[in-house]
């Protein structure tokens, strides 16, 4: 297969956009993905799209975001696939120009989270992220599921609520710096655990908030990504996971086997042996703090039950063994669902070519999950 | 890139599925679809997954499908794409193979349109398929929508209700042949006209049911197709299209821009120049009467404007220049919307493999839209 590249990536500030509407957040986040080409790109460069979306976007996916763009003249594709949406959005992108039939191709992220009736929101998204016959009745919330999670990793490893609080106030000190992230202000130890309980043991702080955003990026094949930019950076490999989808039926609640399963494919497909050692920066999923400890297990970083020291000893901290999510992560800069994936795509491609607004100086390897 | 053939495929009974949910619904089809390659397939040869699906599925949509088909070990992505979500998926599918990644994959498309809630389905399939500022609030149901584009190929051609009847007869007229079609039943002319008016020009059996179904295909690279079978179907080109979303903002309502433009990749792909000489066999979008005729033209099976004559001519029919819609198509085999084009797709599958319940004698190139 044909190596392929990120050549320009553009995301706008996220936050609670009530002035925006879906069309608008994904304009926005493409032109400015345009205007970060280095060497220039015109709209007739672009091949086919790929929108990541969990929910809805204002109507007809795929059709009212082309239209909306203008790029009627090409395929589009909407690829729903829960929290991981903006991330398969890329790989399925990826796989296409690998294929050799695309050379250049856009992925586009976007998830308005606010200002849609609760109907569609609420309980919906509950329902669309676990499955109606058990999980939903019963009142699995997704901070109700990750708590879950996390109850059982303080149990088998004795994973602190301040252990957990430390990855919120991490978070928010480099969301503080970043100029599209929602909360921009930082946030005590103290404050996390004084906030309101929300489900044991995320008080309001541990969770990430709901945010509106959109990001997009460019990916081109090597053939052809130097007429575009002399620093492309190179995808190395990607894939994606799945685990058992009710909870009476997980056979292991302290970790995430799908995380684990895409994990392994991937760096398999890179050739990452020891990813401690082989990655220099990672985005990953804090929607919760515990989603952060738990995935640096599941990513290799640190050994199983070991999260909660790797947080501690400042390891995914600037200057620590594997800097994490010094875009300020979800918790910080937010999670609009579609958008999340490639967000976190744009951000390592930044700190991959040095251009990030907190930089992992010499990073040459990067993931996001 | 590598070529791909599709090894093997399986559909379920299309109807009103009221004792079968949407997980037994994939699991029927996905197990018919192993059973029908040739030479034998184990669940450890699939490497990827991808689900066609436009609404919603029992709960989180490619977890959902992973888990209870037991495949938890591969990456599944979701496609979704209004009426193309099922064609859609093949192609992003396709592409994944040609790449030289992954050598085998499943598609599987599903839909549950009966026994869901009239406020997930009703209005909330039109709310989906058009813009929610214009065209949703002033009412344009998928009836009242292809309706439109009807009065304006009736205005401009001359086309009559009456051959756009004449296209219900036909696909009824197979579909009483077809075992996994939601009617089987001939009807005539005097029938649908007859019958009750839902939006003018379209009278009741102008309209498609609103069907629960499933299928699924296997995709293969050609490197190890004949692994499986003697008998791989390759597949050519794929595309999808679109154009503008907003009815009052389309340039041409007598024509399916988003059909031109995807038979114009598709065809170029698949070096096809004269598809009324070249295809021998189609399965096409029959969502309303009128829909086939018009997308005869868009499809180049006839001149523009010609479709009402290619129908009354017979050309459409057994025998005809290109026979569409031997399987009932979506008028009388039913359209559940993320099953249709994996449907489509293993109808042609067994089309140019001389296995169909109503076979175009001698088939070797086909295509579905």
């Amino acid at each position: 297969m044909r190596r392929v590249a990120v050549i320009g990536a553009g995301m706008i500030k996220f936050g609670e956009l009530f002035d925006k509407g879906y069309k608008d957040m994904v304009q926005e986040a493409y032109l400015k993905c345009l205007e970060s080409v280095d060497k220039g790109i015109e709209p007739r460069d672009i091949e086919a799209g790929w929108l990541g979306c969990y929910y809805e976007t204002d109507g007809q996916t795929t059709g009212l975001v082309a239209d909306h763009l203008g790029l009627l003249e090409i395929p589009w594709t909407r690829v729903e696939n829960a929290c991981a949406s903006g991330g398969d959005a890329i790989r399925n992108a990826f796989l296409a120009v690998a294929s050799g039939y695309y050379d250049v191709v856009l992925v586009v992220g976007a998830e308005k989270m606010r200002d849609v009736p609760t109907n569609m929101f609420g309980w919906k998204a509950t329902e669309k992220s676990r499955d109606f016959i058990w999980d939903y009745p019963i009142g699995i919330t997704g901070a109700a599921n990750f708590a879950m999670h996390a109850v059982r990793h303080m149990h088998e490893y004795g994973t602190t609520k301040e252990q957990m609080a430390l990855v919120a106030v991490k978070n928010h000190k480099y969301g503080a710096k970043y100029p599209y992230a929602h909360f921009r202000r930082e946030i005590t130890v103290e404050d996390v655990l004084r906030s309101p309980m929300v489900a044991y043991p995320f008080s309001l702080l541990d969770c990430c908030p709901q945010t509106d955003g959109a990001a997009a990026v460019i990916l081109a094949a090597e053939e052809v990504a130097r007429k575009f930019t002399d620093t492309p950076v190179f995808i190395a490999g990607a894939s994606t996971g799945q685990d058992r989808c009710m909870h009476m039926e997980k056979e292991d609640m302290a970790c995430f086997p799908s995380t684990i399963r895409a994990a392994r494919r991937a760096y398999k497909m890179a050739g990452v042996e020891n990813p401690a050692r082989e990655i220099d920066v990672a985005e990953l999923h804090d929607c919760f703090t515990a989603t952060e400890i738990i995935t640096y297990e599941d990513l290799g970083f640190c050994k199983r039950g070991e999260g909660g020291k790797f947080i501690e000893e400042g390891q995914s901290e600037l200057g620590g063994l594997v800097p994490c999510n010094l875009s300020g992560g979800l918790k910080a800069k937010g999670h609009p669902i579609g958008a999340t994936g490639v967000a976190q795509c744009a951000e390592i491609f930044w700190q991959l070519r040095g251009e990030a607004h907190v930089q992992a100086e010499g990073a040459e390897v990067g993931t996001h999950a």
